[in-house]
């Protein structure tokens, strides 16, 4: 579909979030379908997971956005799909790889949403295809335990911040779930939360650097818990590394299921995303320096800082990788 | 309402899309009052019929639409009204006719929706208003029958295409059906439907044309079957035929109920829409020549040709006979 | 227009920011209308202030809103705007009336936008509408100087709290301004500012009682300042008081200009809410009582009772006159 207005920012680069909005969409539509294809209990694929995706370059208002989607893996309970975003200026013709992005789903019984069924298997054309899909299957079971013990972390409002700080950037919103956030289920779609959590994250980065700034990669997101219509839903995201030249902000979504439900608020969603600030001829600029005060925050500064030098040594591999071929 | 930048593309003209879903929201708040005026089973007036409409003016960002319908014919089981559009730009009060369209709907009872209900006669204020009314009525009807005819054409990918040719064009999305979307029927409105008709149309005629492109007409419209809420719908389109100045794009509206239905994949509407191309002034610009290659598309070609050249001397004669009074 | 799934809350009543959301967009074309309809400097009408209003019956899902606007009295540079809404139900033709809302607008010129044009008079068909016009100018002007001196006041966070008190149902949302939230002068609708504001009190009322509620009323809403695209606007609401069934919530707008612009942060606009909750058949019910803590926290509350018992007794007069006319 054609970029327009609202789904940008003021220099005119598309969100991130409705990205990944779109890509979410794809994904669910084709998880849905395939199964549904055998006769049986009819079903809605729920996602579980997106893995790292990287923003290789800017969309703008005005070019479409080519969403392409396939089913590259399935496990017994999961589907595992592979979106490939273009951006097309219609007016040029150009064409650019916008991202690439896998995300895993979960088919629920449209009857007992509790009821996860089995996944049709699909033919591969090549053995070693599966192979390595069962591989990723089990590495993305394991990350997912992981990150649901990190869940705890709760972000505590600070009173006159200094600039630069953690607390000077955090930033929440909350939003109502209405029906137009939810699939058959009544449940919220992956995708309105990713937008959401990419609103957060991009308010953060650019109250800490008061510049225009563009989502560089969104690290796995793993969705542990379902969010129901009717909730109230708080996205809550703190700035937890910079580099020179990028921000690494951390997004958590919590539910309120205040009406009608007898449950306790939730920690539904947990993510990392990159942010880089950008100049207006589209060059990066550096960044302030994140201001750490607490051991928590210099401890999460750490972490962040290991997880930025483990994806630039990934990347320099790849490209020294790609540059023997 | 006012005509806000997500309403228009990057040269701020409104879509065409956008403002056909205003005339059908009107036309069915209208025709479901008139089908509920008399005691009896409740009922959702669906729409079956756009006739075709010409965009005189176009409309721009900032300016109000003014809309407003009247009921001009009632068959037994059908509604025609008509709903005049006007752009009216409040700084300077110039106000100018956007469109005038002509609708055709069907009350389909609140309880059973696959029941049509009787709709209550109108009075008519000259017996020649009637007659008119019943002939307009029988030529609707013999044009509903021929389109479904020529309703089984798929568009198929085309693997690099040149310039200028059919498929080099032709594009397609795809819609997740939401409740917003819908009626309290839970099928999707025709607005909704026209509205992504002429984005696709408009991407087109973008892609084929690279300048700036306005909606310059659609030819009639029958919506043969519902769709509902669940569904996905793929809009395709492709380019059938230029003239010097004008692009006419056919447009498919697939339906595939793939959740809770045994359902297959079914064509749910169809349309020709013609595009013009304006250079920065508003003037029209000259557009390429289409080139076909099959068989088909040089039969569509001429056939495109053939509608183009009877609108033409339709406009000719009318414009005569307004120079004669 | 038609209400879908989108403007209401789980038990299908219409979300009072959407009816004002509606109104301001009426009053907004009327007044820009009517300031240019002399020759002179092009202009857009700038909302400036909304009259108290109650919400006299609830508005659901399918049922359509008439809006209707009239200008009753115009000032040297403010025009008053009468608008009255009324839901009507298509299906069985029952028509009623929602809510009656009184609106002052400012023409601003649309080359320099800090210039405050004159308003084109009117005329009245007698004496006693001027005066009386000119007597409700004279009041809303003495209303807005004192509520900017309240402005200062900040919600300030609470760690734990207790349930029923302050802390525990205060809420904020923040919202980046984007292209179709504002008018042709970049500054936000005044419709869209209330939107905001209706969404965050009602997640304070619904946090406070768990139950389904709506907007009652909505005390004058003075805008004291612009807002600019691009800003992040920050909404903040806190329970200020409660009667046996109602519940007043006090709502602040802050605006935060962090990009490409120098200043800090400011209060754009302040209000109170009132909200009922209401049974599944539609029977208001008992609310929990706000527990006051802190000073501050009971002054607010013996305010709020005070606007609370002034309402009653005018409602009350109003009743008697309307019973012995």
């Amino acid at each position: 579909r054609i970029m327009r207005p609202d789904d940008a920012n003021i220099a005119g680069n598309v969100h991130g979030g409705t990205i990944l909005k779109m890509i979410e969409e794809a994904g669910a539509i084709i998880s849905t379908r395939h199964c549904n294809s055998q006769a049986g209990e009819p079903c809605v694929a729920a996602l579980a997971r997106v893995e790292r995706t990287d923003f290789l370059s800017p969309m703008c208002i005005g070019e479409v956005a080519n969403v392409s989607a396939e089913i590259t893996y399935t496990s017994r309970h999961s589907v595992e799909v592979q979106v490939n975003v273009m951006s097309e200026n219609i007016l040029t013709g150009a064409k650019k790889v916008t991202n690439k992005a896998t995300l895993w789903y979960v088919p629920l019984s449209l009857k007992n949403v509790n009821k996860v069924l089995e996944v049709p298997p699909i033919q591969y054309a090549r053995q070693e295809q599966e192979d390595e899909g069962k591989k990723r299957y089990e590495e993305q079971k394991l990350d997912r335990l992981e990150t649901k013990q990190r869940n705890g972390d709760v972000i505590l409002p600070v009173i006159n911040p200094e600039p630069h700080t953690v607390g000077y950037s955090q930033s929440s919103l909350i939003h109502l779930v209405g029906p137009s956030d939810c699939t058959l289920l009544g449940f919220v779609h992956g995708g309105v939360t990713m937008k959401l959590m990419d609103e957060v994250a991009g308010i953060v980065a650019a109250r800490h650097c008061k510049t225009n700034i563009v989502t560089a990669s969104v690290d796995a997101i793993n969705f542990h818990e379902k969010i129901k219509k009717g909730c109230v839903i708080t996205v809550s995201g703190r700035m937890t590394f910079t580099s020179n030249k990028s921000m690494e902000i951390e997004v958590f979504v919590d539910a309120d299921p205040f009406v009608d439900e007898p449950r306790e608020r939730y920690r539904a969603v947990s993510a990392f995303f990159t942010y880089v600030s950008l100049s207006k001829e589209g060059k990066p600029l550096p960044v302030p320096q994140l201001l750490t005060e607490t051991e928590d925050e210099k401890r999460r500064f750490e972490e962040g800082k290991g997880r930025y030098l483990q994806t630039k040594a990934k990347r320099q591999a790849q490209m020294q990788q790609a540059a023997q071929q």
